[in-house]
């Protein structure tokens, strides 16, 4: 029998088969990344191919359409029901009868990527825990006696090679009716190649899973198709243990002053995720049943809640995790009303302080891959630091406190419209333009006048500090120049110091910077500590991660001396890269082990054993320490605006 | 340093060892089976030897009591706290010092041997699937931050080189608080090797299990010490489900008509065991959660419905099983109020209508270890035969109906007291002797007087059958000779047929006869099948299993033609086989294995679909095929009593 060449693309692996062998056959041959559910079987249209039309000079070959065999019945009956692309064929039942060029586009790949936006972020490999199959499974026989897990096992060992699962006991439950409904065809759910999970007659070609980043504040859940990695539904919701105390220590206090107050808190915080996960199917069309699969991250408290893992140990020192392993676990066990098999998969915490949602941003931003050294900042109430490049990664959390969120700020607010947070001082007037959140226009330009302005945050803060010192109304220790007075009614007395009038009823008192001054002390002791234990002075890149970090300007941050002495251009926002993080470990399984092992191997500094922090801390304290040619590079850059 | 020779004895392995050795290091050193559960800290007493004192000429040692170092203060405090037998030593406190030759007794081995009393059993190595371990847990460390979970499961990697171990959710909620109740001390259970399941502060000594067996009449439980094998305590209860009817098919008719009736049969069986558990616990003063296994055996519908899985399938052609996979789940899917990570383990079904307690019974039994061709039968409404060697073995069930449980027999009852189950009648006045369940006096001999006969039981049956053939009151064909009433006023006429007074209420009629026949053909029908199958004529032995199997008379068994010829003294009772076998998947792991390797090798035979069962079940009708030989045998034997 004739035998042809075949050559894939991208991959460009070759070999020669016999005239009648299918694509996808020919393609697993050689391991090409062809994508099947259905084994073969014209259902899933999961293989599709393109093969060339023409001479491929470097490749040697002449390949045409019609060097495969003529659309087969299967191939019209899936381009009938579900349509097909021009040009495309059905790898399971075009079979080869030519030589033949065969591109396999990126959706029929098993091993897809998906591109993320940002310019610094590497791309997810598409690889989650859990993948369906379809099978054909026999019928039963008197004359040879085979339960119908036993023919469904035999089915799944024939058709896909897999051996030795586990089954769920709610699929037992499940088995008899559903392969009979199905008339002996079903479709399973697999979880890291060793358990059946889930199990529906027929063929079933939707398999979702839900991120969440589970805030203190806020409660975020990403909805994504496990096989294209989109993101089909995000939403969010409020924490609602805020009733229990406003910030995370409020929280762990109350639950050390009502025994048993722990479980309260978990089912609350549960009870949002499973309403989020509602919310998400709702918006996406989809089943609950269709969601196998759940990440979570969240600082160690929230970590701790949602696991129903009382957290008083971690509101005093030693500040001793129950767990700081990845947990695994049914979605069920935490309430979620998914597919009775969907698995929970919760990121691993670091340190007492340091948690999952810190794991969640080291996934996303790989540090560990990269050879420069990178300075990775959360900033919240605490700002979780971690700092390294693949030889070493350390990791700590440093007490900022609320200031940089805009709170215990006289007029500081929650990021929110009305809120500034933008704000330029003209040093020679001292006169200020602002921005305020939900207005495009600044305060100078066409558009602003009826802007009501409700307060500022944390971003502004930031913003306002750096122009004030800029122009000169606050001197380098940071108290404000009250002989300003003399150019400017915006300096005000204010008790025995001196307040800078932003807009009406925004006034930035000493008491303001004083604040903020703390903040940035402790979050450049933190970095300064972690580069002390590393052995260096300087870093080669700063990324800034969540809310804070991403509406802050980076040459505000470097101005102030919120973190460490760095070229402006060195410095960026990495979005919420706790969320990503969650969402990278649901769709890349590999992710999982590769968090797990990282984790394990960061260096956790305690800031409250280290003498050190104190002397930095100390040392932070004044406002634009920063290199000179930084704070120029800066000027430059904001000019451009 | 001086070194000393150590011999161990049973095992006589032997090795020097430097001065001040540990007795338990020397024994792990050598691969010695020397059993602790504290690591050596003087705490478990599991580790107590015996100093050999003498001149063991044969060794070529020398060995002294004070060839071990004086006894430590824990060696002390553990006598005067537990108590130590005359002679004995810990082996992880007392050290090495001169030539010593030390035995361990049998309590102090890891894997000891249960000694069934039955002279055919086998005897049970102790190796459950749960192990107790008992760790020190090093304190929570500002300056090297580890969660509690890390720092126990370093703690057990340490001292017991348990790696990867997987860990209970309800363990991870317990860990805070008992690791601080215990002082940083805890007892830990781990199954199989690879899971982390229960956890009590400090140090903890006892496991118990529970193998069920699950009859649709009875369910009857033994409570067993993990440790020692030892049964603490039996129970037995009515299965609830007689309510929903009386026997098996019932029972799934039951569930045919009624929708979602499964549900309420699984509940009244789980809730019968969870009572029985209790009832188990209570008489041997243990706690439930104590209780970390349980096996269970049953035939396919009990199986079927304590699982939750609906037997409706069981009820017709094909009779396909939900799996004749071995099933492991926790306790509590089963609604068993036990310790929280208690395990069950359901032994697995082998076909149709061949359970999981046939499945029991095979491993009980072993007929797969030996080279002698056994027959095993548990007769009940159906028997559940086996048949085979190392080589082959085949299994069927065969429809006897339940005229050998003494049922539509005229004056059938259940075997309990007041049910006659000896007969002897005299072949020349055929005037017959009884004896009654309950009553150890014939009815000849005095004590009898008063006796209240209530009718008659199974084995009876089997008997009076038996005694009627070789008396000559009934033909080869099993007609009752009606000539014979001008013998004996015994036999009266019953219709068109005759009927044989064998006691005031208690007549064995024709169609008793009848009902005997039909039932013992089928039992022989099934058996030559799979002799057929097999390839042989003769069994070289047969054990009958189960209360039936218990309570006949080997002899009269093979007089009526019950079983296949043998000779009457190769033919035994296996007792309750079943429970035995989940007594010994309760108490040694590998035993699990063992049966799931075994029962997916077995042949099973459909006897409804083997024309041939046909023919040998007419063949079979007759009453007496039995050789002279062993008729012959039999009567000897029985003249004996």
């Amino acid at each position: 029998m004739a035998d042809h060449l075949v050559v894939f693309t991208p991959s460009g692996r070759r070999g020669r088969f016999e005239e009648g062998t299918n694509l996808l056959d020919a393609a697993r041959s050689l391991g090409v990344d062809l994508d099947s559910v259905c084994g073969g079987r014209g259902i899933c249209g999961r293989c599709q191919v393109v093969p060339g039309d023409g001479e491929f000079a470097k490749l040697g070959i002449v390949s045409r359409p019609d060097h495969l065999s003529p659309w087969s019945a299967s191939e019209a009956l899936y381009r009938k029901r579900k349509g097909i692309a021009e040009g495309r064929r059905l790898g399971c039942h075009a079979t080869v009868c030519g030589d033949l060029v065969i591109d396999v586009p990126p959706e029929s790949q098993v091993h897809r990527q998906v591109i993320r936006k940002e310019a610094e972020a590497r791309d997810i490999a598409i690889d989650p825990a859990v993948r369906l199959y379809y099978v054909e499974v026999d019928e039963p026989d008197l004359a040879r006696p085979r339960s119908d897990l036993r023919r469904l096992l035999d089915a799944l060992e024939r058709e896909w090679g897999l051996a030795a699962l586990a089954v769920d006991t709610h699929v037992l439950h499940e088995l008899q009716r559903t392969l009979r409904a199905g008339q002996w065809t079903a479709t399973v759910a697999v979880h890291d190649g060793a358990a059946l999970t889930a199990i529906w007659p027929g063929f079933v070609d939707a398999a979702c899973g839900i991120a969440f980043d589970v805030g203190s504040t806020t409660v975020a859940g990403h909805l994504c198709d496990l096989h294209t990695g989109e993101v089909l539904a995000s939403a969010g919701a409020m924490n609602p243990q805020i009733r229990f105390g406003e910030d995370l220590m409020s929280r762990v206090s109350y639950v050390m002053m009502h025994p048993g107050a722990s479980g309260e808190l978990t089912g609350a915080v549960r009870e949002c995720l499973d309403t989020l996960a509602g919310e998400l199917c709702a918006g996406a069309g989809i089943e609950r049943e269709t969601v196998l699969e759940v990440t979570l991250v969240g600082n160690p408290i929230m970590h701790h809640l949602f696991l129903g893992l009382d957290p008083t140990e971690l509101g005093g020192a030693p500040f001793a995790l129950a767990t700081d392993e990845s947990v695994r676990l049914p979605a069920s066990a935490l309430s979620l009303r998914l597919n009775a098999g969907a698995r929970a998969y919760a990121l691993p915490c670091i340190a007492g302080h340091v948690g999952a949602d810190t794991a969640g941003m080291i996934l996303a931003e790989a540090p560990h891959e990269g050879d420069e050294v990178v300075l990775l900042c959360d900033v919240g109430t605490n700002a979780e630091i971690v700092l390294g490049n693949r030889e070493r990664l350390l990791a700590a959390s440093s007490p900022t406190g609320p200031a940089l969120e805009g709170a215990q700020i006289s007029a500081g607010q929650r990021a929110a419209p009305g809120a500034i947070e933008r704000v330029r001082i003209d040093p020679a007037t001292l006169e200020p333009r602002v921005r305020v959140i939900g207005q495009a226009a600044w305060s100078d330009e066409p558009g602003f006048a009826s802007t009501q302005v409700t307060g500022i945050c944390g971003s502004g803060i930031i913003e306002v500090i750096a122009e004030m010192r800029a122009a000169g109304i606050l001197r380098g220790d940071g108290t404000i120049d009250g002989g300003l007075q003399a150019r400017t009614g915006r300096i005000q007395p204010e008790g025995r110091t001196f307040g800078y009038r932003l807009w009406d009823g925004v006034t930035i008192t000493q008491n303001d910077v004083r604040q903020v001054q703390l903040a940035k002390a402790a979050l450049q002791a933190g970095a300064r500590l972690l580069m002390d234990h590393y052995g260096i002075d300087t870093v080669d890149r700063v990324r800034l991660a969540g809310a804070f970090g991403t509406h802050i300007d980076p040459a505000a941050a470097v101005a102030i001396g919120l973190i460490p002495p760095v070229a402006v251009d060195r410095v960026s926002a990495a979005g919420n890269a706790a969320g990503t993080g969650a969402r990278i470990a649901l769709l890349n399984r590999a992710a999982r082990a590769e968090i797990e092992a990282v984790v394990r191997r960061v260096e956790k500094i305690e800031t409250a054993v280290e003498p050190r922090f104190q002397e930095h801390f100390v040392a932070a304290m004044g406002i634009g320490e920063s290199e000179p040619a930084t704070a120029g590079t800066r000027r430059t850059r904001r000019r451009e605006r």
